[in-house]
């Protein structure tokens, strides 16, 4: 964690090793998500000219064309009954039981998502699984030597457009180029910036 | 990550030990977030008296007792300019420069998180990057070989007050008990449920 930074230029000359990628997509996959509910899906770019035509609507920022991978972090919205019924569906099918003995469990999860929009914002809810995601992508990438740059500075609605979601459920949040470091880089060696470890960390023992 | 499980019962015989424990905090405080600017406190309990105050707040789970160590993820709140300033002055800290260095980014930052409510949820916003953290410790735990259960169903107004994170700026998000699951966890060996991989990543080339 601490060799991992915000990474502002990467070497567009290399590319992550299709093992590598396969690690980094199957922590994405099982990333940790509130009842188990996955409310999202990774879009994952290496074309060039798609890579490109996002440059525009992400404030001009290159990493998105340079990069060997750009993940993009699309939330399910609305998030609904059917969504909670085919992950039921899903446990039932993995781990070999039946959808009734996971009755109790579904009537809890739909009771949770399908509370009143006036106390519950489901959508705030489904992006906050999203980040979690992200974290998980970061740590697991900067473990493997892979640098990433995590983006909220881009435009979602054009994105959206661009990638082919509108209309699809699935709405974009961030975006996140992975790949390596160009040298000449100055960020790379710059100081890390957190505040001391006693203003964030609270002991209560 | 196939490893990790969302722990139903911890051994409560079992602690993490200190050099572990240390470096799951260094990945805390490594955190990437926004602009850097880490809105977010850790609070860790290891007093065996003041987690089991927190079991009648959390729908009675146990985990909470019986973890070696619990984490509350708490999210600053209101965030504003003096954040801002803090961490600006922060970085003109750690890197040595100039605090007229960094007007251009404080600037920036400024406006961003000065956005209007009606147009812009600062709380939301900094709860996702709380997210992110949440996604970066349970990864490192996994990686050491310890267990954690995120919990997002607990009472967070309760933790605010046993906690006395009450005006404090800092508000419980969720909590994310860690230590070693109990031999008699019969979760552990459930086969993990997600959806096919290519339901949830789509390539794009």
């Amino acid at each position: 964690m601490g060799w991992r930074y915000a990474t502002k230029k990467f070497d567009a000359t290399r590319k992550i090793p299709q093992a590598e990628w396969a690690a980094l997509e199957d922590a994405l996959v099982l990333s940790p998500s509130s009842f188990g509910l996955q409310p999202w899906k990774f879009l994952v770019l290496t074309d060039q000219a798609k890579k490109d035509a996002l440059v525009p609507v992400s404030w001009g920022q290159t990493q998105i064309a340079e990069a060997s991978h750009v993940v993009v972090f699309a939330v399910r919205h609305p998030l609904g009954e059917a969504d909670v019924r085919a992950h039921i569906d899903r446990t039932a099918e993995v781990r070999g039981i039946s959808r009734d003995d996971l009755k109790a469990f579904e009537d809890i999860v739909l009771g949770f998502v399908g509370r009143p929009a006036e106390t519950f914002d489901v959508r705030s809810w489904c992006a906050r699984q999203v980040y979690i995601a992200m974290g998980t992508f970061m740590t697991a990438a900067a473990l493997l030597g892979i640098d990433t740059c995590p983006m909220e500075g881009i435009d979602p609605a054009a994105y959206d457009r661009i990638l082919g979601l509108e209309g699809s459920g699935y709405q974009t949040l961030a975006a996140c180029p992975a790949g390596y470091r160009d040298p000449a880089d100055k960020y790379a060696t710059l100081p890390k910036v957190r505040f001391p470890k006693d203003r964030v960390i609270i002991h209560l023992h």
